[in-house]
Order: structure tokens, then sequence, then C-alpha cells
């Protein structure tokens, strides 16, 4: 009962076209929309501190699903290749609170042979709450491994969109 | 509809429409899409058990939210009115996983004077993962307290809504 | 024992067997003891449901873990053999409030050839707040796997200990 | 010492001084001893990176518990005075896994009218794996507020201890 019979193919055409559920990047800029649940306050009335880097991760996860890298299926077929963040530099300024509505803004500003370095920013309509620089690097099996080229031309793509953004 | 048109100055009109972050109400049935991340996942591979219970909170928030009640301002400005779950009883059938993308359908089955019963299912692609029937308490200062006429009117047209799906 | 002495160089003797990291097991009953932190609460000021249960699967896994079942040995030994929640019913009684210590308690109340039952209670100063019935299922590629035989060895003498506890 | 004999009335006198739940003090180190579970992995294997900052978070609430800065009591009887973060630089170095042991090491680097800095290592058996410096500011309604002599005068001693350490 608790499903029908065409349940998400049910979904309409306009749902469907509609639910940008990765966000967009435009002028080499990712955001993702999203939601502050019960999930992601504390006891003190604000956004835990810890689920603002929940937050980076899903924009950084989605930002490299829309240039055409799946991380799940990299890990899957390419020996357990990877992206593990190694360096993360975060300021907060101010704090989100329950029921906000935030978006992600995701910029890759460097990439090198094993590693890329990324700027993003929590925002809530327009206001700047967080922000952080993460160095993350490509490993496999523990250790640095080179990016593939068609994953290196992938994210050249959207470094020079940002330089025109 | 779900937010004003200037929610982000920095999202286009196409995606402020798009962007049905909260979620649809259908014949009785709330649906909120959702996706699998790094953060829900465990190293057996699958997401891990707890998580389902954030998603399905997810989608009542967001149901609520649909039928008009705001559970923050609610909390802020009726003395500390909340929604706290009683009971909870869960199937776990099978497992999500990394990047899947999922559909939370929660249903009202039933309101008293100062609770209700939902069901909540965790779908992919029409396919049952997750169900889950859930107890919920209005409460203040962590007693039982009436759910307010107003809330009871939106929460009833939901019910009723259900009969119809 | 629950540490080999060397560990940590940095602690010394009388911190390491006074620190009973995965707790104890007496007359049947498997009992952990841990803190509410930040980390465990919401803005409504208590413990968010859903982390009771990350509670409990910590109390199930050092209460597996005293009895002598390494669950990530398993998974990397035994072709990934794995226990998975099948079924939950929850009772939230009463609130867990920041900084509280909070006893974990587990008991085994059933084995078969590929699951078992598991009772816990999460209690504050001998006061009952959450209690958890759990089905567990031993599983293989995501399929029901027999419980080998020395692990069912193990389970069932907990289980007699619980007849006497 | 950290908890009163009678805390709860089902542990015995041995496992109640064994338990040394908020860690200890030496030479101006905070140690905090504890257990990766299944909720700290992701599915790559390994502890998801936002998992350190709770991590971090437990050791910080310990070590100000111990040193006799009760956050909740602050909370609630200053007019919602808390510690919030600032600023984190945080170095993934290597990863923990399922199962392990860690301690996290904190120290007081320095002190301010209305903020403090923290040193913060996450080491297993003693070796390092992750870091990181952590500002921290004391806030009432959001903004920075002046740290009770009480607390700087527990704080300053803690800072003195480092230097011996």
């Amino acid at each position: 009962m608790h499903q029908s019979p065409d349940a998400s193919p049910s979904a309409n055409a306009d749902e469907q076209q509609g639910h940008a559920l990765a966000g967009a990047i435009t002028n080499g800029v990712h955001r993702l929309r999203l939601r502050v649940y019960y999930e992601d306050t504390d006891f003190s009335g604000i956004v835990y501190h810890a689920n603002y880097l929940r937050y980076c991760e899903r924009g950084r996860s989605d930002c490299l699903r829309l240039i055409g890298i799946d991380q799940s299926r990299l890990h899957r077929e390419e020996g357990g290749l990877a992206f593990a963040v190694r360096r993360m530099e975060i300021d907060f300024r101010r704090p989100a609170l329950m029921d906000d509505v935030l978006d992600v803004e995701t910029r890759i500003i460097e990439t090198g042979g094993a590693s890329l370095t990324m700027d993003q920013a929590v925002m809530r309509a327009g206001e700047f709450l967080v922000g952080a620089r993460v160095a993350v690097a490509c490993i496999r099996d523990g250790r640095p491994a080179r990016i593939p080229a068609s994953l290196r031309e992938a994210l050249a793509g959207m470094l020079a969109g940002s330089g025109k953004g």
C-alpha cells in the first residue's frame, strides 16, 4: 500500500524536469539548494558546525556529478579510485537556522595531477554564512593516484568556466 | 510556489520554479525526492539504517510545511509546542546505495487530540525499500499538548485527501 | 582486556585498565555507557530521535565485540558477511538531554539460523528512556546467510546467560 | 570522579571507577578515547571526513567539562552563553577505520577576552591521523560575549599546564 504502481515513473514530466536535484552550474559556479532539517541543528538552536561539511560535500558530489564524474562508479570500476579531502579551512561567519533554505556554491580553483582545490560558500538568500577552502586528493588504496585524463578534461572545463564567472 | 521568487537573487527563474524543495502532495500522499550522499552510507557499502529515519523526518517536516505547519514558528510562538516521535515500527527491506535517488512518501492515517499517526515509505524508482509507521505526539514542556484547532483542520484536509488516493 | 596494554603509548596503565570502552556483560545483559554531546541534540533542546538508533547500534556492536564477534573482520574475511537490521520497534518514552550520561542495555532474546533478535534499552541513572526490539539478519551479497557455527555458539552463550539474569 | 557513585544503580563499583567517560587531563593535554562505529564510516570504507569534527567537539566538550565548565548549564543560566566555533583548519593525514580505538588530544593554546584557540589531534595508537586548529568564540544572542572571569581562570589553569607538557 505504500506505493502506487507507477510511483516514480509516475511523477509527471514537469516534476521530472523541474527537479534539478543535483543543482546547476552557471558561469563556473555550481549551486545546490538545500533545506535545514531537525537533524542538522543542535540544542543551542543553530546548525551544528560539522554539518556545514556535510552540506559542502553534497555540493562537491553534485558538482562532480554534473560535469560527468560518477564517484560510486569510479570507486567500483577504477579499482577503488576515490576523492579524499586532505585539508579544509572553514570560516563560520553566521549561523543557519532550522527550516532555512541554503545555497551551497562550489568553485574549482585549481587542478593538479592528483589533486584539486575548491572554494565553497554556504549562502542564505545571498547572505554569506560559511566559507570553505577544500583540498581534495585523488587516491587509490590510500595512496595518491593520477586523475584519469577524461576527468581532468571535465574539471578543466569548469575551471575555465570559472574564469568567466 | 514553495519559495518566493526572490528567495535567492542568484538563482534564475527556471531554477526557482523547478526546485520543489519541499516535495509535493498528490491525492493525500506527500512525496519528497532526495539523493544519497557519502554521509548517508557506511563501510558495508549501503545506507546506514538510522539514516532512513532522517529521511523520514525530512518527509514529515516537508509534508507539514506544505499543509501550512511551520515547526520552528510553532516552537517559537506557541510556548515551545513541538511534534515528538513516540513510537516507530520500521521495516528495512532492501538497501539504498550511494548516489541513489529516493522518494520518501508520507501519509497521515490518523489524527487524535494530541497525536497523529503517519505511514512512510522510502522508494527507489517505484521499488519499496523501507517502510515506517510513526506515532507522533504534540507536546509542550515535555507533556502532551492539544493540537491547535487550525493545525487539526490542516491535518484533516490531508487525511481526507488520503482517502481518495 | 579489550585493548592491548600498548594500544596508546601515551595513556598510563591505570587509564588503560579503567577504560572499559566496549562496556561489560553481566548476567546476560550488555551495558555500554555513553555521553550526550552537541552532535546528538536538535534545536528543540533534546536528543534527535534517530540518534537513539546510533546509540543502540554502538551497544549491539560492542556486545558482539565482547562475545568475540569482530564485524569488520567478518566483513573482510568471510566474503562480505554482515549483520543487517531487518526490523525495529522503538518506544521513545522520555527524552535525553545535552551532557546526559546514558547506559545502553542489550539483551539477545532469540537466535535463528540466519537471524537474531535483541532487546535494547537506553537508560539514564536507572530511568527508562527509550526501548527497542531489533531483528537482525546475517547477510552476504544482500542475501540471508547462515550464521557461522562459531558465532552461533558465542551468541548462545549470552542467550543462556540472559536466562540467569 | 567524573560521575557520582550512584549515577547508575545498575553498574557496580568497579565499572563506576573505571569509566573515565570524560577522558583525562595530563600536563596540559586533554585525552578522550573513543571507538569508531558503523555510523562514523562511509561506503569508501573509512571514517567520513566530517565525523572527525564530531570527535573533536567531543574532546573540547569533555576538556571544558573537566576544567569545570558545564556548557548546558552555561547556556541555561547565563542567558544563552555559548561557545561557537569561528574557524577551523583541518589536516586529514591518514584515515581511521571501522572498530578503531582513537584518542582525541586537546590543547588550549591561547585565550582572549571573548575567544580561545585550541589545537586538537586525532591519534590511533600514537599515530597522528587528523589535526585541527580551532578558534572558538564566546557568544550570547549571536554576538561576542566576554568570557566570565571564573571561566577564564579555569582556562588559564590548563593553558599554564600546557606550558609544562
